[in-house]
């Protein structure tokens, strides 16, 4: 009861000793969230100590890296006294390798914290009040919470014109940024909700056998059956990282890569995966979304398309304009060239869901074997608006171009080429179960529910199941006979099969056949 | 390839077959938020043919309980093939002992999901709405996604007084409800913020002695270094069940008892951890906190005790009156007489602060031993506000009615005697370790920073440990010469008094002193 303490001069709350030396053991498991898992003994005395009992989430340091975790107590022996159990993310991201010595604290308040509560309260954000809330999103400051809170305030009051170019500049320096030598680099996006429409890598063979730069990087499906990477997957390596994705390009002009690798905004996976929960998507964050992808990547010309149809994720015209008028000024102030192609989104484009499904698609449209013609026209037409944009081609003579490229085989060759700078072309899986899905009574084929299509293709496993998904019999407008097949279900399991059919069964309408 | 499925007539998605019978295993984890946790290993063949692969949330089946679990997946031996480990908190909701099969699925749509998101985007909600979603959240069905959006889109669009009285409703009609004989029942809450005020025990002894009925129940510490059931806890067990509740007051007129057994509105508990996060406290839910607990409680005449200062949770006088016009405005919905004392809250009411100190006060203040005048005077006040407001005393009578029954140690009899119906007074704890806190220079003392003094006393143990805290020796306006003690802090272990004494020297001015 001797010592005096005075009160010092700053406003800085410090962290506790240093140095506890817990040792960090793997716990195996995946926590599959924002936020990272620590586990410590229920009433530990490191805890104790330092005043965390009552805390949720913690500070976690290992040599110079630190991460936030949500602490949980383990009541058994879990975890002994003295260690702290941590999910693999934490692993990962603390660099671990087993042994060495970690030190847990109070986190520090989340810088952005004030930011993002103004935001909240309807007040605009500036640029760097942007920045700094992507990169505590990036760094792993924010809690689910956190980010729930952020993507629903930018939903009650959207963000406007300097917002969006705020926030797609934020998610572009909250990670990495390719450049390239070349002055021109074209891209390609769709907009999505459609199942199939798999252009991708038909764009890529044709418009880099013309001899435009197109270094093409895909995600994954989050929400659907497939995303390109994992079409690809079925046919070439995808997963290259940034040196061997250069020696493609500087070899064919382009590539068809799993974009993972590069870590381009990765702000936009995460706020992605709380926007699905919530069910939520708002114009400013899909426009910031695709925009921060693209210029991350360092596209210069872009060409996006925009399925519209009551079930695809752009349902009127009126929502299409919307969209495509913040997508232009938003590129604009980028000093991007972009071109926006509406089209028809009320059914599939092409015969296959799923990856394998999809890959046969693009293969029987690159070789010229009996190809689905709509595929080969939307590619073509999407093709050729590039061209056109990066003045390959005269305006309106973009996708005559286009085709005489694919029927020339020089989008074949081109394509074979690229796979195999990737690392060798392969052949898609083929599926061990199938069921078809017969016509209960005739009549026309007058509307398909694409939301519940792609569910179903889902359900029979795909997209980790490469060879599952749905191929299509039939087209709008079709007549049908009583017992027609509409489709078949493809799956690599019995249960996935069952599953899926289950599904249908209870779905309602997926077909609408109008009687005559 | 021979079976036909003909698409059903309902839009309800099946789920899968019943009956996997998983092993339920108890993890030993305490997760600590609203979602408890359930483990499966990675890639398990029931998660692939449930097409549960990609899902991180699952719902969770045991006989006829079912909660929402957030989905991990263990790559090592955590949880075997065909077991399912579950966070102590799914173990308690599912009313598992042990060996009991445990089925998971697909977690069905949130059911008032729609009601969220029209909310975020807007519009008001109706009386069903705020009922669905209150449901939902105590049921478990939200995941703190849903509840940060839920409290974010309820402060970006304030809730109007429609919208409270529906929220108050929902949020009692999701827990239990207590009712009584009495006509009437009186009560008392503080909206907090200030350190110390511990007026609850004294006024309850004065009132119930004078022959109101009180069923006074209080919650532990959220956010401060103790909550009323802390502080009681030292002196006497807190946690009844309804029945000895009932017992108490029949035989006392009142009782200070825990609330946790009697599941008042437990979507309050749930909500405020949320705001907490992010730092978020809207009027509208403030209102439907207190009122919901108060009107569940049984209350029909409410006294609120509102300090105003600038480090207290009402800041301005502004925000007190508008705080006030809400509070009655929905009172009288529900026929609750109200009467709000607004007060100064520019410094902690009584000299302790944490659970054992605080108790020390309101002993003597019953036992008119050197009792702090702040704490006697504003329990007085608040007592004599009761009275007035039950027709037990005259307008301006109360105080004065109050003040006797302390000063004739009539609500020290009582205070005893619902201690010892409640199964026995006793004393509270002391310190093992103390440190002194001195002024660094002579002056007059002009300010106090409640909230850098409430977080003193948490990071010396408060309110875990039931003696650690901080008490004052100095009050707004003393004269201090250079060394004078200003405070001593509690705690019952070294590590935390060093930790707390830390903060304290870096904490800035806690104490204002004027040089002359």
């Amino acid at each position: 009861m001797s010592r005096q303490v005075e009160p010092g001069q700053t406003g800085v709350i410090p962290f506790g000793p240093s140095g506890h030396g817990l040792k960090a053991r793997k716990l195996g498991l995946i926590a599959g969230s924002a936020e990272p898992i620590a586990v410590m003994p229920e009433d530990c005395a490191i805890c104790r100590a330092e005043g965390l009992t009552a805390r949720t989430s913690i500070l976690v340091e290992a040599g110079d890296r630190q991460i936030v975790a949500r602490l949980m107590r383990s009541t058994n022996d879990l975890v002994a006294e003295g260690d702290i159990g941590l999910s693999d993310e934490a692993w990962t991201r603390l660099g671990l390798s087993g042994g060495e010595p970690v030190n847990v604290r109070h986190p520090q308040p989340v810088p952005s914290l004030s930011a993002l509560r103004k935001r909240v309260y309807g007040n605009r954000l500036a640029q760097a009040d942007f920045a700094n809330i992507m990169f505590d999103l990036v760094a792993g400051t924010y809690s689910d919470v956190h980010l729930a809170s952020f993507v629903t305030a930018c939903s009650a009051f959207p963000l406007d014109l300097d917002e969006m170019i705020a926030l797609t500049q934020a998610m572009i320096g909250a990670g990495k940024r390719l450049t390239w030598h070349q002055p021109v680099i074209v891209d390609k996006h769709s907009v999505g909700g459609l199942p199939g429409n798999r252009t991708t890598p038909i764009i890529v063979s044709i418009v880099a056998a013309l001899g435009l730069v197109i270094p093409k990087t895909s995600s994954r499906a989050i929400t659907s059956p497939a995303g390109t990477a994992d079409t690809m997957e079925t046919l070439a390596p995808v997963d290259l990282d940034i040196e061997q994705i250069r020696d493609v390009v500087a070899r064919e002009n382009g590539c068809l890569v799993w974009g993972g690798a590069v870590d381009l905004s990765p702000a936009d996976d995460i706020i992605i995966g709380v926007e699905r929960v919530l069910d939520l998507d708002s114009a400013g964050q899909l426009v910031a979304s695709v925009l921060s992808k693209k210029i991350a990547a360092g596209a210069t010309h872009l060409v996006i398309d925009m399925p519209v149809g009551p079930t695809a994720k752009v349902r009127t015209l009126q929502a299409a304009d919307e969209l495509s008028f913040w997508l232009e000024a938003v590129a604009a102030s980028f000093g991007v060239k972009i071109r926006i192609l509406q089209g028809p989104g009320v059914q599939p484009i092409g015969r296959g869901i799923g990856p394998s499904l999809e890959a046969r698609d693009v293969l029987a449209v690159l070789q010229q074997r009996n190809p689905p013609a709509d595929l080969a026209d939307r590619a073509c037409h999407l093709a050729g608006a590039l061209l056109e944009l990066a003045e390959f081609a005269p305006l309106g003579g973009g996708a005559m171009l286009a085709r005489n490229a694919l029927e020339s085989g020089r989008a074949w060759d081109k394509f074979q080429a690229i796979c195999e700078a990737q690392g060798g072309l392969r052949e898609p899986p083929v599926s061990a179960h199938r069921q078809v899905v017969l016509a209960p009574n005739a009549g026309m084929l007058g509307s398909i529910d694409n939301r519940c299509l792609a569910q179903l293709a889902k359900l029979a496993g795909a997209p980790a199941s490469k060879a599952a998904g749905v191929e299509l019999h039939c087209r709008l407008g079709d007549a049908v006979e009583t017992g027609a097949t509409l489709c078949t279900v493809h799956a690599e399991s019995r249960g996935e099969l069952d599953y899926a059919m289950q599904f249908y069964a209870g779905a309602g309408a997926i077909f609408g056949i109008e009687e005559p």
